[in-house]
């Protein structure tokens, strides 16, 4: 593919004079003349003039900042760029729809036009998948769950009975949907379980990272919007519930019951405590402990959380204690003809 | 149901006159004329006055605070009234004995009266399950693992060789048990493994949350007691003893040979590190680090850990430093004359 | 076998008279008469004097300080000598090898002398696998994996297309490598997917502990070094990086394109954000939060990271912070005369 084909598929600028034939998107540190580097954060700006790339796909607001003769093609968003080129570079294999025969089908399940079944599935009773829906090897499908048009669900994935996922959502493997929630009461000193009856329903256009875990409600269901984006190894309590177009980065952990709104976004390793509300529009930054609802749009962070200014100002604060400690001193010795204040 | 066989099955006292007809449980803020709703934790007060629900039921300590004009019935303990009407609107499917076709049974496996081996699980040389047990679909158990009566060991489970579970256990899906421990001597530079040559042991009436993992020891075991909750996502290291009737919530990582008393609370995401003791009856507050044995029961916070009194007194005065640096600096104003302390 | 049979196998000296019949290792709590135990860290030295073991193994620098009357074999590294004990006395049961019945072995699988491929277990188009490697029960090969010889990859793990694992490496139960990445494009106020078309590369002699997940580059691989050692439930994003020998324990987070140079230690429950760098030879405490690059050798803890003897410095500051209270009270006193300074 020629760079100005590609400056044209991505609607992009060509500059530099040359139009290079190029095979494949790399990483600008290591890719070859036969590759199509890009450079879309300021800190790989380091990488640009050493770079051995056949061109660079470069956002016009780097454009100005670094200085290379490469032939290279100017957008205004390179993610998006990428996105498109690596479609074209790597279009996904399509899996033929069937039903593998060591698939387990259960009474009743009703499976839509084109769906792929991989082996070892096991589906339940009354299970229904939607139209054009990938179900992946090993993975175990409860009684009456139900699975949208174009969903896919990658392999040894659990379901438990009542789950339902939205159309186009992503299931990666090893994540476990509707799991019971961890409820018990007291009774004598032991632990007595309380039943977990509702459900798990996920929205269109959810994906759902590798071996994230989100239980079933106790009463009522656990809720997660459209669009939301889950990474990998997070957990989500039982009644939870989660807006649209919400992002929750790896390793988050949500406790029962917590509400949040759309377009929270919630960084990796956060933890979130049960019976909290989350407004719409709030960022909470990557290990943060919120520990109380948070009412008002923004940044927040730190342990407990915090307006983000708050709690920079906090650690600023800390860091002049030395500082402080010596003004102290010095103040003692004026007023009181100290020289040796014991802590 | 009409509310008045509800409140005589939950031992309950209907108040509010009217005794409509209830087919399901749902939470306050989501309950429609043929649902009871619940109200056990006063943060919900708020949804009392606009509930639509046909009844609610309500702990004692609230009845006095909320009114509402719906019927009502009052209870000492809502969260056991509501595991008990959940039984009763919601009785679990019971899965029939027997053994699916396609399970694996290696030699010598031993089976109780009314087993449930789902399809496709795989049973090592040696295995024996007591009577009534579950199995569920893809479930791999290793060679000489024990399981007791009436325990649920739900689809997708690993347990490695020679694990042990005891009676009426819950095993979640993704939960591995007896995976080798992180043990490792360093030899010239490289890591070489130490075999991990011990078990893991679980006791009676514990239940393990979805994709949680539990090591099996080194040298000698690791040992739940009876009637531990673990959550989901929980890493526990080799070595490591729990003791009975412990909660362990979602995300926690307890390391190495660290020792856990009885009727230990750690919530989420706290870290802990190897070798330490915590002592019976301590309350370990979400996200703590435990840096070092604690040996005095109470409630313990912070990174690390201390007693949670000292911790808030910690964060208050962290809290107090911007006002503090204003009286510093007056005084410096007076005692020196300066008007300008540069910091 | 025989104490002094042992000494001989470990290179230890045996001391203290007796020669007792042995037939296993235990924790020094622990062991009796027919037992050795061990005695590698100065915590466990309380345990000594009561032992009731048959002998002892014990660390020189700790054959000093402990008193006992048992017989004891004295070795410099007491790990490596419980190592070689554990292969002794509980050697790893071999499995034989051979292809399943059940296996699905896709177009143009190519596999080396004396694989075990185990129930279950799919394979997709392409795979290779080399000599003597071992696949679990369950666990699915996507299309083109390339294993080394001598692997073992345990049962239900997920290896998706692409992915490439070095000789002698272990992957345990539950992991999941090559899984998406989490990038996504804003558009138009939705989430659109980035595709995830690079891979996931892992060295030999890496071992992966049980439901960690490895994310595939996006453009580009994620690249884990030889001889590497992670921890259960790690998450490892797209396009990092890990050099040789690095040591990364339980729970930690690695954020997309972050690089981490060789024999850098990652303790428990560490998060490190995206992009940045981790030079050599770095020791990171566990709960640190790594915000930034961290380019000079050493160790580092704190939140965010900071050198740790800083990070002691300002734990300590703060915990003087009430006695710098009464100070400023003090003088505030005297300078201008107050008894009562509200705060």
């Amino acid at each position: 593919m020629k760079a100005s084909e590609i400056a044209q598929l991505i609607g992009g600028q060509l500059e530099g004079g040359a139009d290079p034939e190029l095979s494949d998107l790399a990483p600008l540190d290591r890719a070859g003349p036969q590759q199509i580097a890009f450079l879309a954060d300021h800190k790989y700006l380091q990488y640009l003039e050493t770079a051995q790339a056949g061109a660079v796909l470069i956002a016009e607001s780097l454009a100005m900042r670094g200085s290379t003769t490469l032939p290279r093609i100017v957008v205004k968003d390179v993610h998006r760029a990428v996105a498109l080129l690596l479609q074209r570079f790597h279009p996904e294999k399509v899996q033929p729809p069937g039903i593998h025969h060591t698939a387990v089908l259960g009474r009743g399940v009703a499976l839509g036009a084109d769906v792929h079944i991989g082996p070892y599935a096991v589906l339940g009773e009354g299970v229904r998948v939607g139209a054009r829906s990938f179900i992946g090897a090993q993975t175990v499908v409860g009684d009456d769950v139900v699975i949208g048009e174009d969903v896919t669900v990658h392999g040894s994935v659990t379901l438990y009975r009542r789950v339902q996922i939205g159309d186009r959502s992503i299931v990666h493997s090893g994540v476990r949907l509707g799991s019971d929630g961890y409820g018990y009461t007291q009774e004598g000193g032991a632990h007595r379980k309380v039943p977990q009856s509702g459900s798990c329903i996920i929205g269109k256009d959810v994906e759902i990272g590798a071996n994230t875990t989100i239980d079933r409600g106790s009463v009522g269901n656990t809720e997660i919007g459209d669009g939301v984006k889950i990474d990998n190894l997070v957990h989500i309590g039982h009644n939870v519930r989660i807006g649209p177009h919400s992002l929750i980065i790896a390793q988050v952990g949500i406790s029962g019951s917590a509400t949040l709104g759309s377009r929270v976004t919630v960084a990796g390793q956060v933890g979130i405590v049960g019976h909290v509300q989350v407004v719409d529009n709030v960022v909470v930054a990557g290990g943060t402990a919120v520990w109380a609802s948070i009412l008002e749009p923004g940044v927040y962070s730190g342990r407990p959380a915090r307006p983000h200014k708050e709690e920079l100002k906090r650690q600023a604060a800390v860091g002049r204690m030395p500082k402080l400690m010596e003004r102290l001193k010095r103040l003692e010795q004026i007023v009181m003809g100290r020289k040796d204040e014991g802590e």
